[in-house]
């Protein structure tokens, strides 16, 4: 072959690869998902309301689709990354804090017990979080959140946290926005936690992100402003908070949602209450092998027996992570 | 002519008017803006943050454009547009309110002595406000705010509400969405009140709407999941409150922000404090032929001299609206 009909032949291939690659997206936008009832309802519901003249069909901006985070797009064992989060920066700040080494939960902490540090149930947690979350700026606390994410690592995969998101569930947040689709976070895990790493890993910008969040203050501080974030709780966005929280955030109802515990089953409720094609969704932790299997019995993620005899009865599918993931995570990198 | 040539002849006609409107917008997106500094620094930051490679680049999704909406996109004058609906509500509401006509400040309102019955101040306002904007469901209001819009008339001009807003900042929303930017509203007026119209009137979806706001909770009424509205305060969206609205609901520093009074300042300093390429502008309504002219000592939209001195220390632009704006309200329909 002469050189110069090298370039002439790349182009070639590379059309043909385009080509083909957006036939099989076009074939498949699900690959990572088994054909089965989950994927089926996916694709069937999206054609539905895309389908102008359908009966089902749905005008694009009113395509929400809200999705829980911890359990949902990202893991959640063996505790909340939020809480692992917190955890890592009492150690960082104890240096400035020598009286915790005498003071709960701090002192059972920083010996490495985690389980007496949490005995002290939901006080000790919110005395955790409020010293880890609060007292800084907005801007000051995106950048701690920043960094910890970028040295911290998962203690059983040794991942980076932003890793251990589901790659079904990634592809479905693409395949709902080119199908027109506006896709929305709705967690109970803190807004600003979340917002500075939510558009790089799931395509989700800030302004699409709903979350629990702390009360902040506007101050101007050597004549620059900025915004204090405060020990008090603002809005907790979880189980009746997720409806109030979407419609103070987004002032639409969705018509489709995803989640995987009980503390979705009110914003589920309120999706399917509009009326209309709607898509209600649970993912069930049902997959030791690949990631983990707990329900009615765990602390973290509950996924109650209640929860399931709602979901038979009010038609919400549930997704086995065992049954209709091909994967669970993202190949490495 | 032949009859089987027109449809081609439409066509040409067709591409050749697309196209001369198209040269037309290119060559000045803001028609209703008198050539003069506010609309020369409009043109120059929006040509500065969309240039790739120029100093001032702002990649789209960073492109976020923050405006008040009473007397900013809207007019505001004799009164708040929301307070005329509140007051409109009272008297609706009065037959099944007996009492009250003899308790302030609706035994006044109901006399038609409007004076009167804010009098009370801010405890009167608020009693107003709670009577007429809680009590009901988010859907019941927003019927009730749709149902308003459709027959209520501004006492001077008799226009529809919808109508009384400005001509030269539709024209700054539609110019900024085409050069990639997200508008939003930012007001000190009720997001459940603003949404039902933002969209259809500003181009500006419900989830782009930041407002005051009062409590809601998530109930079961006979089976069904609805959202209640309390008489509560939830969030004061105005002056420092701006800001705080800005990160809860948006999550990303605005590069432009658009406001008419004091209840704007911090907002615009919040704007101006990201650093790079930033626009800050303020509405003066100085034009008592066309609209309105007030200022300092206006209780409603008051524009401080402290707010002027600021806004020339810093280099916001102050809009004159007798001189910069060619239209102030839209032609009749």
């Amino acid at each position: 072959m002469r050189p110069s009909t090298r370039p002439a032949l790349v182009g070639v291939l590379a059309v043909a690869l385009a080509f083909t690659a957006g036939v099989a997206r076009a074939a498949d936008p699900l690959p990572s998902w088994n054909d089965g009832p989950a994927k089926h309802a996916i694709v069937t519901f999206v054609a539905e309301v895309t389908k102008a003249g359908s009966p089902g069909f749905v005008p694009a901006p009113e395509r929400i689709a809200t999705f829980d985070n911890d359990g949902t797009l990202w893991a959640e064992q063996p505790l909340y990354f939020q809480l692992l989060f917190a955890l890592d920066r009492v150690k960082a700040l104890a240096p400035q804090h020598p009286k915790w080494k005498d003071q709960e939960p701090f002192a059972s902490l920083l010996r490495g017990d985690v389980k007496g540090a949490l005995a002290g149930g939901e006080k000790a947690i919110a005395e955790i979080v409020m010293v880890t979350h609060a007292g800084m700026t907005t801007a000051e606390f995106e950048r701690v959140v920043k960094d910890w994410l970028a040295t911290a690592r998962h203690p059983k995969t040794g991942k980076p946290y932003t890793e251990m998101v589901y790659q079904p569930m990634l592809e479905l947040l693409a395949y709902l926005r080119e199908s027109g689709f506006k896709t929305f976070i709705v967690s109970g895990g803190g807004i600003e936690f979340m917002r500075p790493w939510t558009e790089r890993v799931y395509g989700i910008p800030p302004e699409q992100v709903v979350g629990s969040s702390i009360k902040t203050k506007f101050e101007v501080r050597d004549g620059q402003p900025v915004l204090v974030r405060l020990p008090a709780i603002e809005f907790v966005d979880d189980k009746a908070g997720k409806p109030v929280g979407i419609n103070s955030h987004i002032g639409r109802r969705p018509i489709a949602a995803f989640g995987n515990s009980d503390g979705d089953r009110e914003m589920l409720e309120w999706t399917q209450a509009g009326g209309g094609a709607r898509l209600m969704m649970l993912v069930h932790h049902d997959d030791a092998e690949r990631e983990n299997a707990y329900g009615p019995d765990s602390k973290i993620g509950t996924f109650s027996d209640a929860l399931m005899a709602e979901a038979k009865q009010q038609g919400w599918i549930v997704i086995s992570m065992k049954k209709d993931w091909k994967a669970v995570f993202p190949p490495n990198p």
